[in-house]
């Protein structure tokens, strides 16, 4: 598989093709430091094998803003140290950090805007960043990746709501000038240290930008020296929604919906924006990679976004937070023990909340993914499963028989067929939860439903019985 | 080309394929009756030539609501009837009334909710909907629209933003119950008289619907008995943008932009989702034909759509609002006499404002479109037309000599190129207007610029010299 071939980067080769996009966890203390729970959560990744892992945004600078992690002085240095040598130890990932620089804002709705920064600030912002990134030398990692995408000070200039009336806003080439300031700094100070970039593909919110500027923005950070480029979408403060007495928080309007699509989204939802910025990079004679991300959990899809030409690098957050064996379980030809993602996006929710990121099939409580080397699979009681339908409310409701495991059931997945068409796996289920309201049939169609319990290795049961169902 | 080929929809025969949709022009009267503008621009766009023209949405009941034609009785029918007979003497094509049911609004900032309609209310809807479609076969109109998209009754029940707990809301499958019911109703109606429907292929609206859903609703509507489908995207109250002392407007928040792409998104920018709802609908056997709209403009985009099997019909609004002659033009292998829409939404913008609907490149003060049969193109002063540029200002700043011209020069298109790349027309200015900032060039590339005048005919002069530019 083309998923699984190394790719070199300037000066790192990562092993395969799989990439873990910076995912907050706030699972750092306020003072910013590494900690043990953010140690569990990397070395986890880390074993699960993926090609590229880039950690949490850390700060550049010093403002407070609740549990980060920070890269903003030489004392974060050591512990920093020390994570990539876990890592190191745990699995043969390239490991990045993503650094960031954002603005203030306060619980009153006050936020502070790029058009308040004077020309000293801008200047701090590029020598905190081009720091920044030589900490990530000392500290023994691979890489470094520019934060320019959603709600931050980097995307906030290159967003066409930069209406700076000066040398730093307006324009295009204007709102590119810090971003581009920042890379050549950053370079100048790293040498050939690999620098990546992450930004927005498109603003998803009214005025913004699209793939018509974004393709340019693409080509102008890689000429400025950028080793690759990995695409975001959204995730904005124009259209946050306020709640109150809290600060206001992008990803609750719907670029954040974009940013991180859910399950009503249809798969690799974003690609034709990463798959665009690409085609235009090669037109160009540019060969830096690219890495698509959003709602992409397969390897046939993955492989298939690859063999296309539509990126050179998979980027999977939700799926490999759900499951950090993905990377590891699919290259030994084991999809099938992969715990996979239902795009609940109860993660994405607890982050607006302020509370410690984690998955909703994860078991209740855990903030970290639970592991299992065991090697039975749950059983069925009886035959069949004993799934059922009802289709007499707008929708069709199943129910089945709790599963049998060894060691626990951890959840099920279900699957449907529309008339005469292929299964596809829609959705999934925690233990001990055996129902599913299918909310999304439409009366006319004949479905066909299984589901398919498993435990907390990936094992599964045997597919229940097929169930046809209509709604009546 | 495939564009001018006719096509059969149930009793009705389309003598090509391009398509006006439903555009409001905020041109009648308060008392919804058919006057002289709305004839003037109907008629004008039935001499340009399209297949299909849909007439702008007419309420199907009594709700005050400006100037916005009605068919909720048969008093309406007489200027309806004058109105498609004039029509008929002017062009080929067939005629559709788009007909609506739309909740209250008031400048409060209330609006009624599908939520807060009794099952009499929705009884009323649908029996509405079945009367007025009568009407229309009364008035000797081809066929009739049902309006199902934006912010409007029907795209409300559609919507997941549906949360009615009775038989009408939650699943899908009863979001779609009272739309179903007026095709039914309609089709009980109506007989073999064509039957289309509009409606949203994503609501792009925080935890909207998406393609998912949409290529089942297009399904759905279809064994319910429409003939076509025409799909546009947003328009949603959810997200529009409230202004002091005016009713709550759609179309003003990111679903607006997304409803009618402006210069900022690429051509065809909504071409997937209509390519995807017609790829299903040709899985389940269904080869009801489908409409894309959304910046296609160009006669070759439209052949291309075509050919490659993403839609069956184009609609173009802008466009054909611009140079209503667009289809007449195209046909007589005369695209290089369009005038062209430059998609500035200044339309879009009159709407919003509840001002008469025009289009930015007619001449100031206009209600419609110029017409001429000039032949005479207008002509530089002087070879190259003198065409300067100036790059030092983050942006490239384009100066020219005015054309001259017999009777009037009307305006002047820009053309760019990137690089080694082809030329692309980028935007377009009205006279006397002699000069253009481009603001999305980059540092780094060469850029090579002509611009050419044109008439009201749309004669054109010769390209001006080619100058090349980059920013300094």
């Amino acid at each position: 598989m083309k998923l699984f071939e190394p790719l070199k980067i300037n000066s790192m080769t990562l092993p395969n093709r799989v990439v873990v996009p910076a995912m907050v966890t706030r699972l750092s203390g306020e003072d910013g430091f590494v900690n043990g729970d953010i140690t569990d959560r990397y070395v986890r990744f880390a074993k699960g094998g993926a090609g590229l892992i880039v950690l949490e945004a850390m700060a550049v600078h010093g403002s407070k803003s609740g549990p980060l992690l920070r890269i903003s002085g030489d004392e974060f240095t050591p512990g920093l140290r020390e994570l990539r040598q876990k890592m190191k130890d745990a699995g043969p990932g390239c490991v990045a950090p993503q650094i960031i620089h954002f603005l203030k804002i306060s619980r009153s709705g006050w936020r502070q805007k790029v058009d308040d920064l004077s020309i000293d600030d801008i200047r701090a912002i590029v020598d905190a960043y081009a720091a920044a990134a030589v900490r990530c030398i000392d500290a023994g990692y691979d890489g470094v990746e520019l934060h320019m995408a959603h709600a931050y000070t980097l995307s906030s200039f290159l967003s066409r709501m930069n209406k700076r009336r000066d040398d730093y806003g307006g324009s295009l080439d204007r709102r590119l000038r810090v971003p581009v300031e920042v890379v050549t700094a950053v370079r100048k100070a790293v040498g050939d240290f690999p620098v990546g970039v992450r930004f927005d593909g498109e603003e998803c919110i009214k005025g913004g930008y699209t793939g018509d500027e974004s393709k340019l923005i693409a080509w102008r950070l890689v000429q400025a020296g950028v080793d690759y480029v990995s695409i975001s979408a959204g995730g904005k403060f124009e259209d946050a929604q306020p709640r109150e007495g809290e600060p206001l928080y992008p990803y609750t309007g719907y670029s954040g919906d974009r940013c991180m699509p859910g399950k009503t989204y249809p798969p690799a939802a974003n690609l034709y924006i990463a798959a665009g910025i690409r085609l235009f990079l090669r037109e160009q004679g540019s060969s830096a990679p690219v890495i698509a991300t959003g709602k992409i959990n397969t390897p046939e899809l993955a492989e298939k976004i690859l063999n296309d030409g539509h990126a050179d690098l998979i980027g999977m957050a939700r799926p490999i937070l759900c499951d950090p064996d993905w990377p590891r379980k699919v290259q030994a030809g084991h999809f099938d023990r992969v715990i996979r993602c239902c795009y609940a996006n109860v993660c994405k929710a607890k982050d607006e909340r302020f509370q410690t990121v984690s998955c909703f099939l994860w078991p209740k409580g855990e903030i970290q993914a639970p592991q299992s080397d065991d090697s039975v699979a749950p059983q069925w009681p009886e035959e069949g499963a004993g799934l059922k339908a009802d289709g007499s409310k707008g929708r069709i409701d199943l129910k089945w028989n709790a599963a049998k495991d060894n060691e626990g059931v951890y959840g099920y997945d279900v699957w449907r067929a529309l008339g005469e068409g292929d299964f596809e796996r829609v959705d999934a289920v925690p233990a001990p939860v055996t129902g599913y309201h299918d909310t999304t049939a439409v009366a006319g169609f004949e479905y066909r439903y299984y589901v398919q319990g498993y435990d907390y290795a990936g094992n599964r049961t045997p597919a229940s019985g097929i169930l046809q169902a209509r709604i009546s």
